[in-house]
């Protein structure tokens, strides 16, 4: 134990709370010295020794969460949503009275999901051609899905920025739709199909040979291995840290 | 030799006439016995005693060929297009007076395009959804292909008759195009990518699992085997075959 | 209710007669009018007037099932492993004393798993080279899947019955195990990898194009609607039949 | 034209040097200048004003051409092969006495293959499991591929310098060779299909999820991005560089 991480788990009645409280407990680094629910203390991480605290709560008492954590000085790896600018600058407010603290907001913790953007930017510069093809259970509400939308906007930053012009297409007669939707300038297309989980495909291509970069989420519990990577890293990283991209030190 | 089929080649000097003469050569069971092109006498196929002739030219000439072989006993494997139901009518005709020869006139002579076409057919009521993904070059001109557009109807078709509903989809919140064209309640996306020659992909899926039926075409002669396909079998189906699945003998 | 087919299952308290009872209460042609498991009493099933039943219950008791099903006129569909040509011939026996009987034992009711093996048969003979790659979760003890290995060896039939020779292959330099296992003469791999399920592709290839049929097995569940495949047609196929593909009348 | 790179192409006439005086021929901001072949004089290069030269030659004569080139100081890109440790040594001394010069010598300028080397390598720790098909026409003599075997060495290193485990495999029953060839502790497959080219995937994964990296090779031109980009950015990189990955700045 005394090598181990000390981890608190706040939300830890919810869904994703308790699949969180499984791979800690499974995890051979980590220890679960907490679990905090609505209607438990916030005290009693601090008395219970944690040293990390997830949260996966909600985004009306995140911000509660977050100020308690801080000033116990106890690091926090974040999944719960409704960060704006204003929410990220009273975290670093907090932070700075806090210095050795760490915490970790971020929008996506599928391992996977994360490589795949970012080794679609590494790549979009070097082909002249780029789309992506995401495929979900048709019970999802929107098309194309946020993580294609943001996929393909940074695609489009990252060859914006090296000056590639847009992908070649002579399509000059179109079946309305057949061609995906356009993110600026760069196609995508929204696959719906039941016995689908969540998909998702970078294709470039260039002279002669393409690269495609798929991720595959296969089950709800994908995102755990990235939560424990947080709470891995998070005490090295003091102040505030968005994503964990930044964590895995790609290259 | 005694025992190879004795092949002629009409528009033997074009590209495809070229690979067909190739494909002819080196397979061990036909002889290639006459490469005719324009300006040459039809007359010397019979002359050179071709028992089946392929056929790769142009709509102008294809019906004056179509008369000279029937007339001549020969049997014919016909790329050319442009046979709409009157013309088909007329070689029928000719047929009539011609009882022991048979015509292959087939749209598509790539093998896998037309199992992945047949495949989706017999596959499609049995599953909740079906999509149709194809991925072409970016110098076509039309999206989608004729070749998806075609797989999409006749999926349609197969559902309508098995009184299958259409495929789920909860989609409330779409950017323009990303759920892809509609053809006959079947989607269809185009992808369009440097470095792509000619692929499509039908993707079945029901309650926990899918189904995915892909043809890749990568070169210019991926023809060639269905042409000898129906070189090695027209003469053992007297009359009009259209396309080469009757050939197949699937299932 | 008049309309919707009575359905009782054996091995109702099991996790695969959960998901059947699931799947036949969700259905709307479909009643579940019985559940039954060990230590219940089989008249029940013909007391709640089930007119099908669903066996998903143990080689030790599926005989006695099966036994006083068709004694009792319910058809039955079952999923209960272990039969050999000596049970099959009691289970004959047993259906000519009940001619109107139908009795459906399949080893496998993934309609997209059965569908694969069957388009891979098909499409055998028109290639030159077939291969299978079967790719599933690290805790599978056996390589290849049997369900990769039956496909292979059907393969291996289908093309030895037309008379197609081996998959040409080259290779003069190999590291062991490179070119996968040997079936028949079919090659296949085995991939392990955590965070997949039950996967399979069969790849084949010819001058200048490929076909690939792939199947994905991506939850547990996807067993349902072939056995739905299995409730809704059996009444109509009295005798025993083996394996769901008869009830699909491919082609 | 006085903005544009005046290139010089070593070994014109061969295929490979032909696709690349094609490919500087259409770029907007190269100009061919010089195709030189065997028996042409070295010195032209220098007379017609290169600034670059490519060399695709024979390990014959390429240490002739490098050593003219360095001590005319134009920057060299070499895709020709046979460089030992030897060699590279004898080039960076040459290169000593001609400080401003740049030689990129490079085993593969496929873009897509070394992105999907670099990707694999990147994402390789963050996976329980990694494995390795290579896809590949079948006249291909080695199994597996220089680039497969090659791409599973540096994911083992990666994995060891991570500190990561081998991959979870609870095969207990196998087939011989349906796991594949162990490189280094990464199983790698390899299938040859008659209709492929060179084709290569890397698949990862986790709890709930994998990441798939596809790298197609549909054509024998997809090196000459490479080219370009190597031709674009030797000036700016006196010495000697290895490999295009450099050149790339990834991330």
């Amino acid at each position: 134990m005394a090598d181990t991480i000390a981890v608190g788990v706040l939300g830890a009645a919810g869904k994703v709370g308790t699949a969180v409280c499984e791979a800690v407990d499974a995890a051979p680094d980590t220890t679960l010295v907490a679990r905090v629910d609505k209607g438990d203390r916030l005290e009693s991480l601090a008395e219970q020794g944690a040293s990390v605290v997830v949260d996966f709560t909600h985004p009306d008492v995140v911000m509660d969460n977050l100020e308690y954590l801080i000033g116990a000085g106890i690091h926090a790896v974040v999944g719960t949503t409704g960060f704006d600018e204003e929410r990220l600058d009273r975290v670093r407010g907090w932070l700075q009275t806090s210095p050795g603290t760490g915490v970790l907001i971020a929008p996506n913790f599928a391992i996977g999901a994360v490589l795949c953007m970012a080794f679609a930017q590494q790549a979009a510069r070097f082909f002249d051609s780029v789309e992506v093809v995401e495929l979900h259970h048709p019970n999802k509400a929107d098309a194309p899905s946020g993580t294609a939308y943001r996929t393909a906007a940074l695609i489009a930053e990252a060859r914006a920025a090296a000056g590639v012009g847009p992908s070649p297409d002579a399509t000059s007669s179109e079946l309305d739709g057949a061609r995906g939707a356009d993110v600026d300038g760069v196609r995508v297309h929204s696959v719906r199909l039941a016995g689908l989980v969540a998909h998702q495909e970078v294709l470039l291509g260039t002279q002669g040979e393409t690269l495609t970069i798929r991720h595959d989420s296969l089950d709800r519990t994908s995102f755990t291995p990235g939560v424990l990577l947080g709470v891995r890293n998070i005490a090295s990283r003091p102040g505030l840290t968005l994503g964990i991209e930044p964590l895995m030190d790609l290259r």
